[in-house]
């Protein structure tokens, strides 16, 4: 199983009056985490949208589960990997530990997906490429 | 059924390279409809937080569903409503229309919380008080 | 001169620990009041920069001079206009008003701007269209 | 003279339609780099709002001057630097690089600010103390 790990650290302007983390902080970590887990299974630099010819790989569901909140200043330790494969989906779970401790867990489904050919307004899904997956193995 | 309707228009920085929606924007979008739903409970100004001597109503969880993207200049209708009172927590859920269709769905569950008379650096949850509940029938 | 006024509430997750509104978020309030008054501008719904076969009007320099803080719940109401066109760029003002009082005022100098025709990857400056400054007279 | 230097990867959701960094971004940027540029001045984990009694350090003024574009994936080196203190207030520089070119420029000025002693909504500026001074030399 192919997991990425980075750190994160909090800072002043992730967090809200109450002192704590505002919470589409953490969706934009795990975005950017599963930005980081597909970069690290590329050469550096690889432009991987570009390389396959697709938009991205935007959101069908995301979910989190908040178990310990967070303060400016500390520093969070995100596990990323793909937990399923689908035809052209998948998911992804983001674990963030402070210490050893879980702060909260992460739950992403992505479509692989493509502008359509003849109406560049519209989205359409794509089969995932082997080759990809052949990288996450 | 106590329920909020607000509309948002989707801001040139609320997309990304794919030139749709970046998806933690939603989630802040869901927060400040909960917060616009309570605020549309009480008078006008009424700062609630202070009101109840509380820090706030932090997230237990959070989920979204996507069903269709948006993209800069769209208007979107935000429904929410709050969908269970449990003692000291409560689910909200809020649907997002782009016209007739239903575009995404959100669902928070949040704690009523206070910091810890003894210890401020501690989140501690707190009944629901009645008069708030009164508010929502 | 062409003026156009909105009004921001100020949301939750727009302050930060210190309970006043996280500065980089006022720049994102002045981004928004551009587009507002670019939007005001032409008929409901107009694609701007579509219709006119640009990228955007990407920023030269931005500035902000902040007197009175803001905090959750309050309302300001934006005030917005071109200070200055020249031939591919202009300059914006924007005033922030709690009732009666400045509360900040924000400068932005943008380029009219296109990818180049041969290399996508490059941006260029575009004159300003004729029939764009009318709109604002 | 005191220098911080970080590494900052430009994220997708830091990027816009035209797929560009959306400019409020940068503000961020230059905000938690002037905390890094204090946090570096001090022990590791040092809380220094909390060990001085104050609130933060909010902003009089900020300004960018943005030169070259970045997009996602790019790596820029910021460069922070307090250059001059007075005697509630300082300013701090950012250079942000991306390889041996000049990005942008952030500047920003800042007070030193406390809440009010007697009227906790009040924010009142405080005389930098001398040990912070010191740590910067």
């Amino acid at each position: 199983m192919f997991v990425n790990r980075r750190n994160v650290h909090i800072e002043w302007g992730d967090c809200d009056p109450a002192g704590i983390v505002f919470y589409p902080r953490y969706f934009a970590i795990f975005d950017a985490s599963t930005h980081a887990l597909f970069e690290a299974a590329f050469p550096p630099g690889t432009r991987i949208f570009e390389h396959y010819g697709v938009l991205g790989y935007p959101l069908v569901n995301a979910r989190a589960e908040f178990r310990i909140p967070s303060v400016y200043g500390d520093d969070l330790m995100v596990e990323s990997h793909v937990s399923e494969w689908r035809n052209s989906s998948f998911s992804v779970e983001h674990k963030l530990y402070k210490g050893e401790r879980l702060a909260l867990e992460g739950f992403e489904t992505r479509v692989w997906a493509a502008h359509h050919p003849d109406d560049p307004k519209r989205i359409v899904s794509r089969p995932i490429p082997q080759d990809l997956l052949d990288r996450f193995k």
